[in-house]
């Protein structure tokens, strides 16, 4: 490697170099929309020095006048959200869409609660995740540290911009959100209201920052903002993880996309089988920890099918099934319009909504084989009362998280009691499945010594 | 999110679904090139799966026959390695690199040895990292899993080869590699060997593969090959480091920028700063913890400088001095042509060779501000007695490693305790500082219970 070849542009634009001649900044940078969108960060990074100081007590204090802020806020976020339903209404968002857009007194109460029950939740900083006196005598720790800045990017529910800031703030971090264009207005006023509740406790309000305004080009420039942000959160539809994973220059932790499976074994007890089908595929049937395809051993078909087929359908199921389940489905009397021809693509496909896929299996290995083929690495169940099925099956799917005889819908970080969640990872590096406060910190290693030199 | 936006592709497009019709994988891809490399990490993936389930012993006994492998073959390795050092002379390599490329006896040896310190390291895979019983008695575990298929990007030397396949078959990972095209005829024998004397234990040799042959193009499509690669580490100088982070959309782990940092403070022991800096810049010079910036507070420069600034150059330090340093050098009579005047391109510089940056600060503020704008993240360390100026640096440093009265030149995972090393991260994601064989894994959450499904 040359010297030419190493970094010439600082690591951290923020930073003033006291000692050194006129530095090159974010002020640098020509194209103004990427300018504007650095300076954002680089103020986030210089505000997320007083945020890694702060303590719980201080981060608490803000978090508590940010519900407190919402509760005395409501008739003014609701006017704000007003006007992004009206133009969702003119701009023809569905009805689901403009469902998740909404704001109300209930909601918002919603959300303060939330907020509070982030202030009972300890601090992650500061913990000592390892230590030790090493031979020679240096004291070596390695301590839980903020991030720095993490990057949200979401879609239409604005609720999200108040828990990433808060989940953000109470970890020690800064937050530069990019919410969905059609939330603009509340997310506007949400961002404001969060940063005179910093200032008024005495943080900088810079900690929490929106790009809204800077559009899909704004969000392309937080991607790349290297150095600038510690950590990129994507969440929202396969679409939107996809375009940061490809665009993305700054580390990225991919959330959310769950095409989860459950498996009926040979050995299931049906009963069981047959309520956590219907549970994992109905509860809710727009979460990501929802059952997408049921897989049933071959052994078993004939009698499982006819019961768990009809029980979906009447719950408005509709069925894309494979040829044998099909046979199956019409011996059962399944009405042939609730019916449809499974394909590859249903396989492959997350519905987040009432549909299934459906396939026989013709044994335990073909159901993992279809599970790693095809599943995105989020929730798989097996239903069985064979112990060496069980341990193969969650030895060998390749996911975040494996139930046994329990529905897919239990993946959750409030289930898994870690208190509150920022995504579900799906991806191996950092952290995988429910992401709670301690997902989003790093960690330093602290060395001390006297006078110690290497020999 | 529309059901037409979900990943079409398959996540893993090495299992067979048994259940399903034809379907595509790697094969179904148009350019030969990137066939051939999706099909080579489709074969790890699958031979990943083995190396998921293998016991410790097994592991172990493959790592053995990979060290006796190399020592029985010392000839025939030495034979290649002359190949590439032939060809490497007649393209000009200089005599820095060819030496980084030569293995002959002993450096096999030495190779040999340190697979044989790996056996003696125990597995991370299997261990319970936490766990708990559920209110509603579902039983939740979080274990310590294989990643799956490990990618390494890396330059010229070929014992990388060696140490990334075996700290990835240790930690149940399969491994793809990518070694420099000057170590090519080596490294293919290496990978051979490897291969062999896995299979020579049962274990498929598809576990650790290269795709050396395959060039840059090669590289880029192991860079883009998501749902195959579960983690990318490039290991080499910066400018590898931006091309594998500009074009990588699998996880990347950034590894061994080093530019590090020893700051002197006002309250130092100037006993200790001397030895701690001619250490942590002369010790060794090539490596990613040497020290390339010396900061100084201004208290002590008139005292200090004059000091280190002719011990430095006593070992043939090149001095890159700002204007108050080189006053001072110029008062201690320190040669002229030792001493360059500092740009803002020397503070940004790892040099990785007898060349030092030197600063005079005015405060520790403007210390810990020179650091986080030019550091790399890598290691910093503060020589000082007081208690708060150390609590200060160690707090607002932004660094993977953060020394007090030590040299940077501990930055090791040798030193560390963690047994060995496969690189040293300097992002904040999954790994910060040394990373052993934990870092070489992820966790997955099983979750068992007995018929249970979520109200």
């Amino acid at each position: 490697m040359s010297v030419a070849d190493t970094q010439l542009m600082p690591r951290d634009p923020s930073a003033q170099g006291h000692s050194t001649a006129a530095p090159s900044d974010a002020g640098g940078v020509a194209d103004p929309l990427r300018r504007a969108v650095l300076d954002i960060c680089s103020r986030a990074r210089e505000a997320s020095r007083a945020l890694a100081r702060a303590s719980r007590a201080r981060k608490d204090e803000a978090l508590e006048a940010i519900a407190a802020s919402l509760e005395a806020g409501v008739d003014e976020i609701v006017a704000a959200n007003a006007i992004d339903l009206e133009r969702g209404r003119s701009e023809g968002l569905s009805q689901g869409l403009l469902d998740r857009l909404r704001l109300d007194e209930a909601r918002i109460a919603a959300i303060a609660a939330a907020v509070r029950h982030v202030i009972s939740l300890p601090d992650p900083v500061g913990e000592v995740v390892r230590g030790s006196t090493l031979p020679n005598g240096l004291q070596l720790r390695q301590l839980r540290v903020p991030m720095g800045v993490v990057g949200m990017i979401y879609e239409a529910r604005p609720n999200v911009t108040v828990d990433a800031a808060v989940l953000a703030l109470k970890s020690g971090n800064a937050a530069v959100l990019r919410g969905g264009s059609a939330a603009m207005a509340t997310n506007t006023l949400l961002v404001q209201r969060i940063q005179d509740a910093l200032a008024s406790v005495g943080l900088p309000a810079d900690a929490v920052a929106s790009i809204d305004g800077y559009g899909r080009d704004g969000a392309r420039e937080l991607m790349r903002a290297r150095g600038l942000v510690d950590l990129l959160v994507p969440r929202g539809g396969a679409g939107l993880i996809r375009s940061v994973v490809e665009n993305a220059t700054v580390p990225v932790i991919e959330t959310g996309t769950g095409n989860c499976h459950v498996y009926v074994d040979a050995a299931a007890d049906l009963d069981q089988a047959l309520a956590i089908t219907v549970n994992a595929k109905t509860r809710r049937t727009s979460v990501c920890n929802a059952a997408e395809t049921l897989l049933v051993h071959a052994e078993v078909a004939r009698w499982f099918l006819p019961q768990v087929l009809p029980a979906l359908v009447d719950k408005g199921v509709r069925l894309h099934l494979d040829g044998r389940s099909a046979v199956l489905a019409d011996e059962a009397g399944v009405p042939s319009e609730m019916v449809y021809p499974a394909t590859d693509e249903d396989w492959a496909t997350e519905y987040l909504d009432s549909d299934l896929a459906v396939a026989v299996v013709p044994s335990l290995d073909a159901a993992i084989d279809h599970v790693r083929r095809w599943s995105s690495g989020h929730t798989e169940a097996i239903v069985t009362t064979d112990l060496r099925a069980a341990d193969r099956f969650v030895a060998e799917v390749d996911s975040a998280v494996v139930a046994v005889n329990a529905s897919t819908a239990f993946t959750d970080g409030g289930e898994f009691g870690l208190g509150a969640e920022i995504g579900i990872s799906t991806q191996k590096l950092h952290a995988r499945g429910p992401m709670g406060l301690a997902e989003l910190t790093s960690t330093k290693w602290v060395v001390v010594g006297d006078g110690h030199i290497r020999p």
